[in-house]
């Protein structure tokens, strides 16, 4: 099973759960194979270099999930790539990143 | 590519992502055919007329993106189909409607 | 059709739409079939024994509606089957039971 994360709130108790949940989902016993978690609008910011979080999206990131953030909202909020923790790709729009995981059979967790 | 967008949330600022997700899907590279909106719950604010958001969702149905309301919001809400901008239309219950396009192999995004 | 509804928010207003949208669903013009309930993280406190939602789940398991609380949580918070209401089930990690139903065909609901 495929499993696309959509990381999009601000609320910092939506943001801590999703990070649980993904971490749970690398459980043998979850039995996923591609997770990838997209990143937009206000949880943009969990997966910036030096935020809070960087220490969690580094060890998922070594675990094996994808981590794509949305360029508009890096244009939106005067961010760069490199802003981004090391290893977070770029994807035009995050939107349309689950959109098409989605139409690939993903399924879609919105925390 | 089509998509069902869960307008839902009486929170601001992911009333303010549902619309800047939106108009991001116009974009051709987006590749995206049917765009609806289904509003219910504390999110049908964000399409009544005389509302903070008015002005984008008639600029958004201009864009050809559909509107849909929750007939059962409304009813609890005291409100009436006049009360909503012109151009959205009504279904009996906001969530059946997200069912039923997800079946139809719509992906769901909720800001 | 089937839907799985993630009721996964700590908001009271969240968690109150989640359950006006289940009781509409059990309409018959909604034509639902199966209707799940997946409790986690936040939302696990409204499928609790004693807590203010009781009677709303009550309502909805003499109903039909099945409701599965997520173990992973429970331990988090430190607690036991025997605090959920009479009827709720539990599986090992909500979130894959969300998936999984998604891959057999459900539709799915973020409230």
């Amino acid at each position: 099973m495929d499993v696309v994360v959509h990381l999009i709130s601000g609320i910092g108790g939506e943001q801590d759960t999703s990070f649980a949940i993904v971490e749970n989902l690398l459980d043998a016993d979850a039995d996923i194979d591609e997770l990838v978690v997209v990143a937009q609008s206000q949880g943009i910011e969990a997966v910036t270099a030096g935020g809070e979080t960087e220490h969690k999206v580094r060890s998922l990131l070594d675990a094996g999930v994808s981590f794509v953030a949305c360029r508009n909202t890096l244009d939106t909020m005067d961010l760069d790539e490199s802003d981004l923790v090391d290893g977070v790709d770029v994807v035009p729009e995050g939107a349309v990143e689950v959109i098409r995981l989605q139409t690939e059979g993903y399924a879609y967790l919105r925390p």
